[in-house]
């Protein structure tokens, strides 16, 4: 038995997010049977993250055991004709035995798109969260880089975890703006391992700091007191990508 | 009653093209209902150009006759209230009397675009043309502008047009690649008017020459030729934009 790790992207518009469930199409789903059908016996995977409903991956790792004779290197193009439009294999490899998808991540970096302007791109409304109001963007640049570094995130948590802890570390927690076009913003947050929809309330935090409804200079201690109902609104999924997944492959 | 034009953009991928019809749901139906209930009268409205379906603008224009009190420039964004995520309205303006969306353009702009990678990206599926074989681009780009100037471009001209003559003015007609994303290929091409199916025959017949099936030295006598046989396949309507409609609005 082989442990196959395979890395893919998808559009989460269509799907009731990654794990498999009785409710409604899962990627996790459409990938196990893509894998089943490809290799002839039945396949379990298991994947690095549960993304929401609406979430999308620009890079999602997950793994299996499997006896098949495919050359591994050539996985993603066999799979990829059992796949739709959504959902694309990029690369698979051989890894170790103990290799695993989840525990065996380092990091994960995900950005979260904003579009702020009057009226609605139509392009963009699948990969964004539109705000039609006035975001002081340089304050939200100010405020981002306060959540970086190891903290208790027990505030910037959604009900339904099952963490032992909600101390964690973001490296990264940033916003930027495209010189280009201004309307678009982005939010950039990288951390060893998140809380649920920890990154939709940093960004939710964020946006009331642009709104001007919470201010700078009170991010530290809204970060202190732990409590949820200081911090913003969850911003909704369609804005969020998993765009890294980070691992020691030696 | 004023005239009225307004300038709006669509992803067309769940649209049977702009004209109404029977057997499916159109853009101008979706602006005719919107404007209808927005205004409280019946609503016709006149748009510069039949996409195909589809095909997506980023930016359309239409006019219509109304004697609604609602101050035109508030006009897009109480229509945007009434339209989903699909079909944004950008502006709107009182034009002269005689202004026809279709007949008052100058010129328009399109973009066509490619993704050239053995793997389809789920983010540019709905919105260019998936070609996993080698293109040979500097050709592509050494092809593109031999079809700038006034010919005949009956052979470039799908059945089911309408039009006196197949003479027309392309200004402009180029490919570029992305630097930061070579499987990212554009094909653009501006003309005073446009033939029916013509821009994505011009990228078909382009995509030949980019599959070395034809020269870019044969390419003046193909289009002498006016046969259509000689020059390529058709593209896919997922990767035509209309980009620009031009105007003299004095």
């Amino acid at each position: 038995m082989k442990n196959i790790a395979m890395r893919i992207r998808y559009d989460g518009t269509n799907y009731h997010g990654w794990q498999r469930q009785k409710n409604g199409i899962t990627i996790q789903e459409v990938i196990e049977d893509a894998l089943t059908d490809l290799t002839g016996e039945p396949v379990k995977v298991t994947g690095c993250s549960r993304t929401d409903a609406g979430v999308h991956a620009l890079d999602y790792v997950f793994h299996f055991m499997s006896d098949t004779n495919i050359p591994v290197e050539k996985l993603p193009y066999a799979l990829n004709y059992r796949l739709n439009e959504d959902v694309s294999a990029v690369e698979a490899w051989e890894a170790p035995e103990d290799f695993h998808a989840r525990f065996s991540a380092k990091g994960k970096r995900y950005i979260y798109r904003i579009q702020n302007a009057k009226t609605k791109n139509p392009f963009l409304n699948r990969y964004s969260w539109h705000i039609p109001y006035h975001l002081n963007v340089e304050d939200m640049m100010k405020a981002a880089p306060i959540l970086e570094g190891t903290h208790d995130f027990a505030g910037f948590m959604a009900a339904g975890g099952d963490q032992k802890t909600t101390v964690r570390t973001i490296r990264v927690c940033r916003v930027e703006q495209d010189p280009q076009m201004p309307e678009s913003i982005t939010v950039t947050v990288e951390a060893d391992a998140f809380l649920y929809n920890m990154v939709r309330i940093i960004t939710g935090t964020l946006a009331e700091v642009g709104f001007g409804r919470i201010r700078v200079e009170d991010m530290p201690e809204i970060l202190a007191s732990c409590d949820r109902t200081r911090c913003g609104l969850t911003a909704p999924p369609q804005g969020l990508f998993l765009k890294k997944v980070y691992y020691d492959l030696g």
